[in-house]
């Protein structure tokens, strides 16, 4: 019987391609009109996405102490903006930029299906983003979570296992009562490899042009088409 | 400006102390039966309480890893029962007993109060109580935090300087704009060394027959009758 449903966000429950597509846009206009190729927003997403894994890297190698992912995406925007060509963007309009993972938009069935998953289960972040990361989606969404555990919680990133032990005790649950959702089968392994259960949801669209994970690639328990057909799938 | 506002949970929020009695009474009385003075439910639950503070000492000195409130009341539990003369109680009814902290009552006027202040704050619990703990108490009465901070979230236990500093941390705040609330002098006086405002909430029935703080002993920001005249004081 599951208990606790702990959510990966980015991919899965919040579209962060469209989202820091638009504000790349929107931000960079200014500093991209020169470029003979124009300025693709969502090209510039994938490549600041492509940095995270690499720069969360090293917190869990232990080369450095945890830092955050507003300081890693901080870190690695200069890199990008470069790579793009794009000169001569003030201090304040990087930290905004940043600060654009904050406002990312929900897949649209997500903010109803939790409410419903609410009614019976515990819910909360189990995603590599830090706690005021995880407040500011959540308050822009409509998500109500029961705690906030995660890379702030463990001072580590996925797929660490200190993030799925540090949840499954948080709750005082056994593994097997404590269900991972995620959009992408690689966390869904490490949360099975620590006893939890597993539940993936299809984001075709996640990576843009690129597509994303339509089903598992992975055994898990549940494989559902998007949150609300996981609602269905659990009762709720 | 404060922006977030971080809670003492146990005397502040919720009245443990009729709480404990309550059950105490409820799961003892089979075994309370034949002593010659009866059983008050009320002085139970302030022997225990009064093992609280000394228990958390062993964490907050180093001289064990990081232990909950649940293993430490547990650990409390056989000398209350001892100094009681109450003998014979079942595992079972002793895990309940400890559960009981589990199922506490809020003070009247918080649930309401606390729907108030989220509108315009971010709230946290900043509490001694691990993770599942503030779940608990939360789902009982209504509660809805943006994050669980505290114990759980610094793996130390208040007044150390961890809790107040990882909540203004978690949410990215300056210590000003956090404002730290508790029935507590002496956590109200912590929390203002590291920067945060602070506001008491008077409750002079915590204790029951002894009492409780009226009023704050300590410089505070705010000192309020209840937390609905906080929430009013700070304009919601």
């Amino acid at each position: 019987m599951i208990r606790a449903l702990v959510f990966d966000v980015f991919g899965t429950l919040v579209d962060w391609r469209s989202g820091i597509a638009g504000e790349a846009g929107r931000l960079l206009a200014p500093y991209a009109n020169g470029l003979a190729k124009g300025f693709e927003g969502g090209a510039f997403a994938d490549a600041w996405r492509a940095r995270y894994n690499p720069s969360m890297e090293t917190v869990r190698s232990g080369a450095r102490p945890f830092a955050d992912l507003d300081t890693l995406q901080a870190e690695s925007l200069p890199e990008v903006l470069a790579a793009f060509g794009i000169t001569g963007v003030p201090e304040d309009v990087r930290r905004d930029l940043v600060q654009a993972w904050h406002r990312l938009d929900a897949w649209p069935e997500v903010p109803a299906a939790l409410m419903r998953l609410r009614r019976d289960h515990w819910l909360a972040p189990v995603s590599n983003g830090h706690v005021r990361l995880m407040v500011d989606l959540a308050r822009r969404n409509g998500f109500v979570f029961d705690a906030v555990l995660g890379a702030g919680y463990s001072r580590d990133y996925k797929p660490k296992p200190a993030l799925y032990r540090d949840a499954v005790a948080a709750f005082g649950l056994d593994p097997a009562e404590t269900l991972m959702v995620a959009a992408h089968s690689n966390d869904l392994a490490a949360a099975a490899s620590h006893g939890l259960a597993t539940a993936h949801v299809a984001r075709p669209r996640e990576n843009g042009p690129a597509g994303g994970e339509g089903g598992p690639s992975v055994p898990v328990s549940f494989a559902a088409t998007d949150l609300a057909d996981l609602a269905v799938q659990l009762g709720c």
